[in-house]
């Protein structure tokens, strides 16, 4: 290739990028609205809280208020614990959870604690001390009848105008995804447990 | 429904669980290789990005090493930079795109920008020091052919074994998907965008 071959397609280049950022220009200046979203993560695949809490890092970033609620997860240390542990300044953080309802294996103590995590995140939905409010694994609290979805549904309408909202889980109610503003399907492509992978720091926990 | 009943209802679920956790320590009893991942979140959904910031809060609050490296975000202001700007101890981040390609409009300064990141990103493959190494829209630096994938690949092959390394962007190359060891692709069911909402801090950036 000559070194004017190269000056003709870098010049082609610079054309159609100009014409995208243009129609994107256009495109973004219709988006003017900002507003507290209530987002749902949910599929299969893995990412769903750790979208979440990368969100809530943004959020840090930005010197938001951030609040966390742990539905489901809560019997062993996390690295999301242990940094908030580390951290208590800057997020509060509640794990209700006393673990995965196959190692409770008792239903009347899921059910209390998963009410016990429901009233402590109706008292954020209510408080503009939190710009940013995770309600992870709320979803499987919902799918197991834990709570009661209008309960829910009516609080998060409820919420604050200008909070965050994110809640994560597998198998999302069809009415939440359609209260949502923004909805993400983690879907799995493949997965380390296949190759006798164990969960590791980090990565699941 | 009587007390009876729901001490039946309690005692059922209680035999259920048990049955479902012991098929899950037996499949979780096989499960006993720890290594470094390659991961790869692709799709054009939201959550890429932030799950692997995730992943690098979770790290943190385990004391692992993170490094970061940013191939096509970095001329504008970002939670995420923010974030690790506010605990330098914490990360190693470095942003080295100017911003994406209609933004700069400038292929050989997007390919200079790109070369100088995968330089970062090949040192820290190398680096004990780097428990976790977060490869941020380098999907994006392949896509448009800024940087070799052979090249790329290669050095993902000769990476640490211990070293867990995320990658993400759309339009993740079939090669790097089937060198992967954890792929998750997000999936867009809803976009805030629709209802003219603009990008917002602690959510899009």
């Amino acid at each position: 290739m000559t070194e004017a071959d190269d000056v003709e397609i870098n010049r082609q280049h610079a054309e159609k990028k100009a014409r995208i950022k243009a129609a994107r220009d256009r495109m973004m200046a219709e988006k003017i609205v900002e507003k507290g979203l209530l987002i749902v993560h949910s599929g299969n695949g893995k990412g769903k809280s750790s979208a979440a809490f990368g969100m809530a890092l943004r959020c840090l970033g930005w010197g938001m208020r951030v609040g966390v609620v742990q539905f489901i997860k809560g019997d062993r240390p996390t690295g999301e614990k242990l940094f908030f542990n580390r951290f208590p300044e800057l997020c509060r953080f509640v794990s209700m959870g006393e673990g995965f309802t196959w190692e409770t294996q008792d239903r009347v103590r899921d059910i209390a604690a998963a009410r016990a995590a429901w009233a402590e995140a109706v008292a954020m939905l209510q408080d503009p001390g939190f710009d940013f409010v995770l309600l992870d694994e709320l979803n499987i609290a919902l799918r197991y009848d834990y709570l009661a979805l209008d309960e829910v549904l009516a609080a998060l309408q409820a919420k604050l105008p200008a909070q965050h909202v994110v809640i994560t889980g597998r198998n999302a109610k069809p009415e939440l995804l359609e209260l949502a503003d923004l909805a993400t399907e983690m879907t799995l492509l493949k997965h380390p447990f296949r190759q006798g992978v164990k969960p590791q720091r980090g990565i699941e926990f």
